[in-house]
Parts: C-alpha cells; sequence; structure tokens
C-alpha cells in the first residue's frame, strides 16, 4: 500500500491528529459515541418512549428514518416531514441529537430544520451530486459505506465532502455484501483500524444493518469498541416484533441496557470517554 | 425460486410478452440493438468523428457522458451543457439516436432535451427518488444494474420507475463486483437468460465496463448475443490511447467494424434483426 | 496487467500455439469438445440409458461420479469402485470416452483404470499433494476452478501438475461464488477470452454447476462457444426429477440434443470442429 | 434461520453445553487460548527463539508450517520432517503444545508423532477424504475455515471429523474473500458469536492471515476477544522482514508481549481465563 492515495483531505497525511467536533455535548473522534432509535419513525408513541429511555440511559443521540430508501417501491417509505417533526420534538423534550438520512439534494434543507446530524445512506455513497451539497451544509454528515465500496472509493466518498467546505463528516461501517448470507452484511472490522491509519476522521460501526441478527448486535458492539470504534449506531424499538422494518435486528430496549456495562469497561480500556454513571444505578421499568 | 416475486408490473407473469418499443428506428425487444460511443464526451472533433463512424456502420446509437458520476472529486467530470449540446449536434448530423447519464433530479429536464435515452449509471440503480422522478419522464430509461445488485433488486429498482408510470425501461447487464480482479467487474452472463425468463423488459450487455480489457470486448459481445441478449452498448474511440476516462477499455473504432460480422451471424442465429448489409461492404479509412 | 506472471509453463509466453492432444477421436484445445453425464453414477440402467442417448448425438465422452465430494456426510457419497466399473462397461458398448473425479492421491491408480480423464473438482483445485501427483500420471487432467479461485490462482495450479510432468491439462470454467444467490454460481464468461490470452492450455465450461438451474444451460452453453471455448461439460440425466444429486441443474437427454443445433452453428463461426451431421437427421424416441 | 439444519453431532440443539477439553493444561472452550509462532519452519534458530519469548509470556503453544500450501509450486514449501523434528524439539525444551498443517491422509501419521494440534488448512476444509481420516485421529483438529465458505458448509466439514469419531474440534475464523482488497481477507467477526449459538465446539480467530497487515493484527485480535472467541492464533517471527513467507502479516515478537495487557482485560470482562501474570512483571530483552 506504498501507492500515492488518490484522495488528500480526509488522509492521515494531511492531518496527522484525529478530527474532532462536538455535537450535543458529545465530541466526536475522542468520546465515544452512541447513537440509537428505530430503523423509521412510526408514531408519536414510539418514538417517545424510545427517546425517554434512551435519556435515562444517558444515551445522547437518536436515530430514526423519515425518508426510508427501500428496496420495493411498494414497502412502508417513511413518514417524512411528519416523521420529522415527531422525532424532533421528542429529542427536545429529552435533550437528544437527532440523526436521520437523507436522501437526495432538494431535502437537505427540510432535514436541516429538524436534525444534528445528516445520515447518508448506504445506496447514496457514490450520489456525487448528494456528497457535494452536503459538503455545503452547516450540519456533520454521517457517512455510511457503500455496500460493496473499497475502503478507497469511501474515503473518495469523504473527500467530496470535505473538499466542498464541510470538514465535519463521521464514517460509518455497516457490512459488505459477500457470499455469506448467514448474515444480513459481513461486518468488515478490520476496517476500523484501518481507517483508523489511513484518515483523521471519526469512524462508528452499525452492528444491526451489519449483521441483521438481534443476538449479534451485543457481542459486535463490544468488538467494535476494543478494535477501536468512535462509537456506535444500533436499531432499538420498543416492540421490535411489530416494527414497520428491520424488526428483526433491533434490540429490545432493555437489551440495550444489559449492554452499556460492556461498553463501558472496554471503553476504558481503550481511553474513550463514556459517561454512563447514571445508568448502572438505574433500574428501568418501562418497557 | 417457488416464493412470491416481490415485483409485479416488470415480471413475466403480469404481461407474456416481450415489452417492444422503438427509438430512432430500431425496435428495442426486438431487433439486436447496437449503443456506441466514448465513456465521455471530450470535444467536437472526438464526438463527430465517431459519430460518422458509426453512422457508416449504420449503428443508431451514440452514448456520450456529459455528467460523470466520477470515484474522484479531482477526476474529469464531463463537460455538461456543453457537452450534450455536442452530442446532440453530431447525433442529428448523422441521424443517430443519443444516450446519456442522468445523475440527479434536477437535470433530468435538461437531459430530456438533448437526449433519446436517459441512462441510470450503476451508482444510482436504488437512488429511488431519481427513478421515481424517470417515472414520469416520457423518455426511454436505460437501467444499468447495481456493481452489487441481485437480479430481485434490480428488477425492483425497474418496478420503481414503470409503477411511476414509465414503461420503457431497458435493463443493462454491467458486471457485478466480486473477489476476482483480473478484469474490472464479472459479467453476470447468466443473468441474459434469467431475466428474459423472469422479466418482459429487453435487456443489453456492456462488455466495456463489464470487463475493463479491450480485447475482451468482442468475445464477451458475441457471447452475449448469443445468450439472448436484445443488445450492446460498448465504448468505442477514435484515439483510445489519449481518452480521457476508460480508454484501456475502449474499442478502436476499426475494432468495432470488425465485430460486426459475427455479431451479424449470432444475431441470425437468435432471430435478432441487425441490418448491416451495408456496412459489410464498405471498406472504412477514417482513423 | 504489465506485472511479470507468476506462472510459466502453461503461459503463451512460453507456448505460443494452443495445446492440442486426442482422446477418444476428438482434439482438445481444436474441436469443439462434448462431455455429458450424470452428476452422480447411480446404476446400470441410467447409465447405459444415458450412454446410448450420447452415442447417438456422436457425443464422445460422458462424464459421472463414482467419489463425490458432498458438502454433508449424511449425502450420497457415490458408488465408488462400481460404479467405475459401471460406468466403463457402458462407455466401452458405446465407444465413449470416460471423465470422472478423483479426489485424493490414493484413489488415482484406480482411476485411471477406469477413466480417460481424470477430473479435479473445485474443492479440490488447490489440493497441491494430489495436482502435484496428477502430474506423473498417463491421463489428461481436467482441473476445475475453484469456486473462489482468481484466474492467477488457478493458472498456478495447472503449474503444478505441468511442472510435475503432465502437459495435458484442460480448464475448466465452473462458476464462482458471489453474493448473487439467484444462481448457483457466477459463470465468468469473461475467463474464458482471458485464458486463450494467457494460456496455451484449452478452456471448457461447465454451464450446470455454473447456473444451477436447467433451463439456463443452454442459451449460456452457446454464450460460451461464442466466447472462444473449447467445449463444455454438461449435467444430464435419463431422470433428472429422480437423480441422487443436482437434479435441478441437469438437462433431459432431449434438451441436450435440441441444443446441437446451435452449438454446431456457433462452432462453425468461431472454426471449432463439431461433427453432429450424424446426429440432426436422428429423430431419437428413447426417453 | 428456522429450517432445519443440516447438522447435527456439531450444533447445539444435540449439546448444550460448551465442548470442552485440556491440551498442555489449557482448556479449550474455556480458557483463553494463545497459538503463536512463525507462518514457516526454517531453521533452528528461528524456531527457538520464538519458543523462548513465548513460554517468557506465559503463551503454551506454538504454531509452525513444515508442510506448507503454497499458491505457486515454485515458492517454499516447507521443511518437512526436518521442520517437524525442530519445532518438537523446541516446544519440548520450552514446554510448549505445537500446532502444524496436515495436508493429505499419507502425512497424518508422522504430523501425530510431533504435534498436539493437527491444523486443516483453508484450501482443505472442503478435503473430505482428509477430514473422514481426521475423525480416526487422537489429536485434537484445528479446522480453519475455507476461505469462500458458508457458516453451514464449515460446520458441515466439522461434522465430517466429529461423525468420524473424533470430537476435539477447534473452529478457526480466519477471514473470507470478498472484493475489499485493501486487506488479504475479510474477517467476519459475527462468525465468533454465531458459531457459539449454532454450535457447542471452541472457535478462535487468526488475525493474520484475516487481515495480512502488521498493523492490524492488535486491534482485531482485541475485537475477536471481545466477540467471545475461545483463543487466537497470531503470526510472529523474530525476523520478520526476512521470513519465508507472510513477513508482512507476522507480529514482531515485542508486538505481541505489548498486546497481552488489552487481551488480558477484555478476558476478563468475557470471563476467560487467561494467566499472565508473569507476563506483566516481565521486561523482556532478547529481540
Amino acid at each position: 500500500m506504498s501507492h500515492r492515495k488518490p484522495y488528500q483531505l480526509v488522509s492521515r497525511e494531511w492531518k496527522k491528529e484525529n478530527t474532532e467536533f462536538e455535537v450535543n455535548g458529545v465530541i466526536f473522534g475522542k468520546d465515544l459515541v452512541l447513537i440509537a432509535g428505530p430503523c423509521a419513525i412510526e408514531n408519536r408513541e414510539q418514538i417517545f418512549t424510545i427517546s425517554e429511555y434512551l435519556s435515562k440511559l444517558n444515551i445522547r443521540f437518536i436515530r430514526g428514518g423519515a425518508y426510508k430508501p427501500r428496496t420495493s417501491p411498494y414497502s412502508f417509505q417513511g413518514l417524512k416531514t411528519e416523521g420529522l417533526k415527531l422525532i424532533r420534538e421528542a429529542a427536545d423534550k429529552y435533550q437528544l441529537g437527532v440523526v436521520s438520512e437523507v436522501m437526495s439534494v432538494d431535502k437537505i434543507e427540510e432535514l436541516e430544520e429538524y436534525v444534528d446530524i445528516l445520515q447518508v445512506g448506504t445506496r447514496n455513497m457514490q450520489n456525487y451530486p448528494l456528497l457535494k451539497a452536503l459538503g455545503k451544509s452547516k450540519k456533520p454528515v454521517l457517512l455510511k459505506r457503500g455496500m460493496s465500496s473499497t475502503i478507497e472509493e469511501w474515503l473518495l466518498a469523504a473527500e467530496y465532502i470535505v473538499s466542498s467546505g464541510n470538514e465535519r463528516v463521521i464514517l460509518c461501517e455497516r457490512g459488505i455484501r459477500t457470499f455469506e448470507n448467514a448474515t444480513r452484511n459481513t461486518l468488515d472490522i478490520a476496517a476500523i483500524p484501518l481507517i483508523k491509519s489511513l484518515s483523521h476522521l471519526p469512524i462508528i460501526l452499525d452492528p444491526s444493518q451489519g449483521t441483521g441478527i438481534r443476538d449479534l448486535v451485543s457481542p459486535v458492539s463490544a468488538a467494535a469498541i476494543a478494535a477501536g470504534a468512535d462509537g456506535l449506531i444500533i436499531e432499538v424499538h420498543n416492540q421490535p416484533n411489530e416494527a414497520l422494518s428491520d424488526g428483526d435486528q433491533s434490540l429490545y430496549l432493555d437489551q440495550l441496557k444489559d449492554l452499556m456495562p460492556t461498553l463501558k469497561q472496554i471503553a476504558h480500556i481503550r481511553n474513550k470517554h463514556f459517561d454512563f454513571e447514571n445508568t448502572l444505578s438505574f433500574s428501568p421499568n418501562l418497557s
């Protein structure tokens, strides 16, 4: 790998120290960041129940799709503006930051009004007009890896955003497509330390999309932190069995709580700050 | 594969006979259709030289990118509107149809003004806002397979277009991403008869993107017709070694001419009409 | 691809002209060679019925497994020596050559007694002790591509055999493992002309393993010949629905007959000799 | 995944509790087991230097290939019997167990004389005659995952061994082959908890083959333990830059030492016994 790299601004050669930036009181690139929430925003009760639970766990970010890229045109496509209003209202009540996906240039402005971090999904990692437009945004961008993208293509996609003016890019490993179909995707765990060596940008991991199987989410989350990830984005649902999408890979709320102590211990080993003192003394009886 | 298929309007169950439609005097789904031209529109001399040559071979369609999706933000991104004007002018002079890529919803209107067939590239196969908008277009859509898309996902992408109102969709197999790196992609030759059994839509093949190696283009083109493809989209250039993109996989103009007789013979075996009588008696001395 | 190649004896640089050798009256590397037969030898009636049919089609080789590498230890593992005796007896009666798989060094001697061509299966392509031992055999070796082997690894496997003393190696493309699961494997059609440019060894294609779907076998067979293959190895069965293995991908005998005229026409275009005059005038009423 | 599983004896349904067995004082399936050593046994100095270092780190197993499966017939193929004698002598001096690869049935007896655990390499995972013969061995078998094998095929390969009479099988995840070439293979981290849920057999991970890059070995090793692995097999060399094979992915001896404290901490979180008290107080000045 001694060949000249085709990306510049995102490389460690360009900038030696980690890129760090604060959103809702947490520092990406330094602290351990947890983002959790449902695949899609479905209704008021769902999003408020989950938001309250997250706030009690001291988790600072809720995720939830309002515009959903679905493989079939006949699948639920999201609540759109109505969904954005709901998640913002819930997030404000519980002091959470909001992460939600933007699928096209003409929706950026609306998304910016409601969310704190704009997510680019795996299918849009090489949607270059979208990336360039996000380079003009004042909001940080969570850039998911394309399901069949190489590390180099991924960093070049980030370069599109950064070279257009927005340095606050968070990379997110979410599994790649391989011959193995026992899991939904194959998580590329080595991508975490590899990205850390090649780039100064923060990198988090999505164990839910990455595995597609609820019971694998916790051990894989622990592995990601041990490998040096800056955070996790995890699907949780108050009623996974009734979720409109991705129920099989969503944690029950109590499973998320049970995962916290392990993550805290491993974060400590990796010198990542992770503020869950309150969490451990709290015994939830919500779900 | 007895499970209920998730797509409907594009399926053979929905419509038994082939979808056929005429563009510039050629019937997609019935005739053998050849589309050829450079990866990118570069300048007037290039596009007029190639157009003249194609017309002498009796090829009816020129391809050429004006808006190019490039992996790196620092690569040539296309001549944009200027390129569209050039290719339209050349095409009009030589009675060619034009195929060019559209990368975003806000450019559809401009593309429609200049081209006859709107191409969706491999990176945008699951750009659903784009697919829905193309469903409202009056122009046919050439839908390339995503580089890591399954047959089912590809047909569902076509379903997005058709269910939005545009039945004139041409599928294009262009190779999938695999572990093999001796070729740029791995052409899925079995996809041709498989699509023919699952869907009524026409399917063509791109041997240039599919292999990435000039000398493999001709044998693979012959194979595609033998397997039952409705056509080919081939990269050619008047000066491949000086091409701004994809030179290594572009045929020399004379290589395209040399390929014609073989394609004609195999098309005949497959009962596909292919009008190249003039071609064979013509001895070109252009390049 | 200008880097120095790691293989030598199998390369075109080492030997410019095609390697040609005669087995049972057919010249590999020059003629179009068809090998057909069941996945596994099952019983006397099966193997004699198929052999008679093949001989009437003027096909010169029967395939059939006596030692079967099965993914599960509980699946039918083949008739072993009894199977070899059956296929030899049938082949002798109908003047056929026999192709059968050898799975281990200690069985080579037995196989050599009964068969004309020793097949190395996809799972054993990198079984180096086996390859070296086959380099000492007097029989030609049919070397299937490993299901996840690169072109280079495949040619290096052939180099093991040739460098051990046996030049009569036939390469066989049988599909590679990819994310696509609509077909059993993904046939790498470009491998045919690529191997032809890199190596002097003959190359054939297995459309049955390569697709896993009966109705795709004929169009893919035609494609392989159009791409320049030296032959085909096709699974056929007198009663596919009752086959002990691979029934779904086995042709009915009459489907094989129906494929002959197309193959003959394409072979003619490719200047491959293919002697099926008798075939076409013969109207079979066997199956 | 509710379908009936094709394997039986290796499944959790068959046997609920972990399979545990002791080798050289360590309990596979219960303790955290470390196996380290060079890719190939090269000479006396190398193997004794490494053995001494391992023993000072309280690591109980040395790995080293005497029979090497190499992609090219012209690469170093191992010291064979001479290598086995060397590694046994060194291991005896330093109270280590020996792990070495067996490539063919006819070498099993010789290997059994010198080693404690017989390794089946990735290329031989579906070498069924070899698996069956190992089912008759008195030695435990380390079964590496085939580079393109599914979880199900891997467990079925283990079933071949167990159903032939040998229950002491250790599974080893070593990365699968994907489109990504930034790393040598793509480690399937989710395979660890997935295997744990499907099977009672111990599973370890090979971060060296899995990544092919020295600097990724330590973070990936930590991730494996965090995900629940029963151990690691790591390539180390006293002079990686002069190694006859796999030097780029071999740790320096001091890198192995530096990794110990992190592994110990994570093992503790996962309730895996890992006896390195001596290690940490020892300051090595060997390499």
